[in-house]
């Protein structure tokens, strides 16, 4: 077959100055702030100026739970965008940045794949821009200043046990999950255990993808809850005095970044949230941005459907105001096989029976996504082992619910490949179907709002919860947070909380470890199992063989 | 009188397109990479392209040793550079980055004062182009690579109690200044001590200014030695496999910044390494390329001449073999009057007495200049309450020595008010006097180094160590690392090791108390007192009181 690997794609690519690529949305060369010649961030005030224009139709890319196998969800994000731009669309997609750290551990990276990627690739799995550098300065700013505040006479007079706010680094370091800092005498402090995560775990990564503005983040920065008292009366971070600051550090990084697809159409590429302990979407401020200068916008939520989905709808649309007009559900033969019992190794030869019984989960995630109210066509993400029989079981499994399944090849053949899914998607859209609302009330209490996705979403016949746990959440709607949306922290790859139960799984248990409060993010976060918020380094890492090679183009980074 | 602040001049700037700037230097607008409209970084590509071109004269800015009176060595060397362009040069200057961290703890930052300014201000004392941070990411990749070796059957045998190589943060935060690592058990490593110094501190920093390209960056990188066995061998960078990866990550960072002065003169503003650990001078990649591209660079050096002139020579001259045509040692009446023994509350009165006294510290560091063969010219940076008596009275103190003292007045009227230095500083690079050699050369013993500096330099009668610090680099000259320059870490306050000493002392004991080895970058350095390599906040830092205004300006931050 020989396709080039996405590397040699994306290379290979003939990029547009970012200034053309801007133009195209209509934004003035000098409200794009470069960054290079083929990235820039639009500018806060041309964003600002165009706050009373209409919005363009917001089109959610989501998935079937992941398996091994590979769905190809940002892939089919970056090719639709592609395709609808080739049926004649003003389309433009939203899509997160990829986090550093996690690069040196596993090859990885990339912005989609074959012909369906956003480029330059190298920098967006680098600094890119540098957002993620100024998160984790404006984390470990407010850091210090917990321990400054109590080294210089701890007035609001914290609790030194009970600081929760941890520091961050955009790096796999196991050595740093937990630490006890602060040693070696007074001039240091006061010797104490906390510990880091990564980057993307922290509260202000989910702050600025939830901000509407400068303002809404700085506001949203105080009210993070950084320690408790020995009355466990909370100390927040306008409290110690940081939240203007912070601000100052993030006022670049909450400019969305444009950058380009290889068909040289726009993409925003703008924050990334963990998925498991945030909400796992590109930024507010990228998605309505986009919603402002084109007709169609293509964005895609972390996970499979049960996690990400819920949860762009849940908590980013529902606080943002965003009306999705259609879902896509991205599956693969391959991974519904899985989904059907089939092992890794056997996924090269056909089992139409397996595809047949994989489609349950399938079925799953399209019922959950119309019961928001939006409209759902699935795409078949095509690989070259796919047999029709395998395809054709596939159609017909989704057909008896109404749904669409559109054979998409953008990965081999870029927007030429996908000019099916582009046409009904564009028509689904525009039909008007839509009528989106939130699995749940703001005012349902916390422990119901979970039990409504356990059972609604997951299937789940029931929630556990030690007392400590309802307690906690009592007493944070006492304080006034009961209003707030629940964000789930548990496996991706099931239904359950058990990662290797595939296909639709009902009836099981849902228990729930631990909550925590994002007070400044603006939601509950609950604790499913094992999370884990600094990762690791593999026995031989990535990093030890990415270089630069004599060409001075990077080797071993994907 | 009613100068309007700093941050006023520097908001009313009227900026240029960065491309405008580059095309002053036959920078064509595709060899910038632009970030934002202000800032640019100058391509490696069209830096190695010049390489054939004949070079411009290179002049110091250095300074008398630093009192709180303030001498304004940034913002002369910000009026020379313009001074020079004013009378018809073709001149660029050549300064060192802002640490982001401390700007947070103290007001701060600038680059230059009054009317001898570089711009975009904020921007340099923030993020600026990313460089530090990339710095940051590099040197936690190798700290989380050394831990990840140990972790996974530590076959290298590092002895985790001599694992020299640190992490790093931009950020004042003293709790970080010693840690224990890895608690929590198997699953996060061996516990450990350790610490984080701020990423100035970096040897990475020094490297990156002193390498000539990312080939010899890389070499460098991988030359550092981050831990022992317990037979006391050295683990380098190299062996852990992180070279590669911390060159990708520097790769953009490797190329010089550019910017301008509030005259729309070309400023290259790169690299920022400490004055004490390291050598204290903006990159090796910035001075090469403004030479190759201006007549006339300024350049300017750490602290007083007695540190940051002698590492500028002994560092970063000998080894980038570059030879600098003349220097500026910057004085002011106030300073020298703190030097003859006024306190800071008395400067406002008139005192010729002290002017003259505090004169010998001045002519100590024409001297010392001018053994280097280089020759000096002494500017003197006005303060509006000198007086006419004094001014005299501080050409009087140095006529003796056959050097010229020109009053400056560009903190207060920009280019105008430095021609006479620009002028003759231009007269006397072009007379060619200049023969310049370092103090010692590279076959001297290390410790016969550290003598000859602080005989020839510092005017102490004796160097004292302990037996311990002299068998060090005995075992370093035997490792082959004997013919390494030495930097000296020592209080710029004083040529002795007592800050308030001022004055010109001499006869003193200069105490070594520890040497390290920074291998990468190629020197040794030795530290004469108490070095503190991760600053702690004040009571009431900075950070409280930045914030954005209604403006969207920033407010706190100068």
């Amino acid at each position: 077959m020989g396709q080039p690997s996405d590397i040699e794609i994306a290379r290979a690519a003939t990029k547009r100055p970012i200034q053309e690529i801007g133009a195209k949305l209509g934004i003035p060369a000098e409200q794009l702030l470069p960054y290079g010649h083929d990235k820039a961030k639009v500018s806060a005030d041309f964003i600002a100026a165009q706050a009373q224009r209409p919005d363009g139709k917001l089109i959610l890319v989501t998935a079937i739970n992941p398996t091994p196998a590979g769905e190809g969800k940002t892939t089919t994000t970056v090719g639709l965008g592609d395709g609808l731009n080739r049926i004649g669309k003003k389309a433009a997609i939203c899509i997160r940045e990829a986090s550093l750290g996690p690069n040196f551990g596993m090859k990885g990276g990339a912005a989609g794949g074959g012909y369906a990627q956003v480029v330059p690739m190298e920098e967006m799995n680098l600094h890119f821009t540098g957002d993620f550098h100024a998160i984790t300065s404006a984390h470990n700013l407010l850091s210090a200043m917990i321990d400054n505040h109590v080294y210089w006479g701890n007035e609001l007079e914290i609790d030194l046990r009970r600081v929760t706010w941890r520091r961050v680094l955009d790096m796999n370091d196991r050595a740093l999950r937990q630490v006890v800092a602060s040693l070696g005498g007074v001039a240091n402090g006061f010797p104490r255990e906390t510990g880091f995560d990564i980057t993307v775990a922290s509260e202000v990564m989910a702050i600025l993808c939830l901000s509407a503005d400068l303002k809404d983040l700085k506001r949203r920065l105080g009210d993070m809850i950084v320690a408790y008292r020995r009355d466990k009366t909370p100390v927040t971070c306008r409290d110690i005095g940081a939240d203007g600051a912070m601000t100052v550090l993030l006022k670049d990084a909450m400019q969305p970044n444009l950058v380009q697809t290889l068909e040289n159409n726009p993409a925003f590429v703008h924050g990334g949230p963990f998925a498991n302990i945030a909400h796992g979407c590109n930024s507010v401020v990228a998605t309505r941005t986009a919603l402002k200068l084109a007709d169609y916008v293509v964005t895609e939520a972390g996970f499979g459907a049960d996690l990400g989905a819920e949860k762009f709808f849940d908590i980013k649309c529902r606080k943002a105001g965003l009306k999705p007009a259609a879902a896509v559900i991205v599956a693969t033969c391959r991974a519904l096989k899985m989904n059907g019992g089939v092992a890794k190794a056997d996924l090269g030869a056909e089992s139409v029976e397996a595809v047949t019984k994989g489609c349950a989960n399938l079925a799953r995630h399209i019922e959950n996504v119309q019961g928001f109210g939006v409209p759902v066509i699935v795409a078949i993400n095509h690989f070259v082992t796919d047999t029709d029989a395998e395809i054709r079981a596939l159609k017909e499994g989704v057909a008896s619910l109404g749904v669409e399944a559109v054979l998409c090849k953008h990965w081999a053949k870029g927007s030429a490949g996908i000019e099916e899914l582009a046409t009904l998607v564009a028509e689904l859209a525009d039909r008007g179907e839509a009528d989106f609302s939130p699995l749940y009330p703001d005012d349902m209490p916390l422990f119901d709002k979970i039990e409504t996705i356990a059972k609604r979403i997951y299937r789940a016949g029931n929630v556990t919860a030690d007392q400590s746990v309802r307690n906690q959440l009592a007493e944070w709607e006492k304080a006034g947070h009961g209003k707030l949306p629940v964000c789930m922290a548990k496996t991706q790859y099931s239904f359950t909380t058990d990662p290797n139960v595939r296909g639709a799984p009902s009836g099981h248990s849902l228990p729930v470890r631990e909550v925590r409060l994002s007070a400044g993010a603006g939601f509950v976060v609950a604790i499913c199992g094992e999370i884990m918020t600094m990762p690791g380094l593999p026995r031989v890492p990535a990093a030890q063989s990415i270089t630069l090679n004599e060409d001075g183009n990077i080797e071993g980074l994907f």
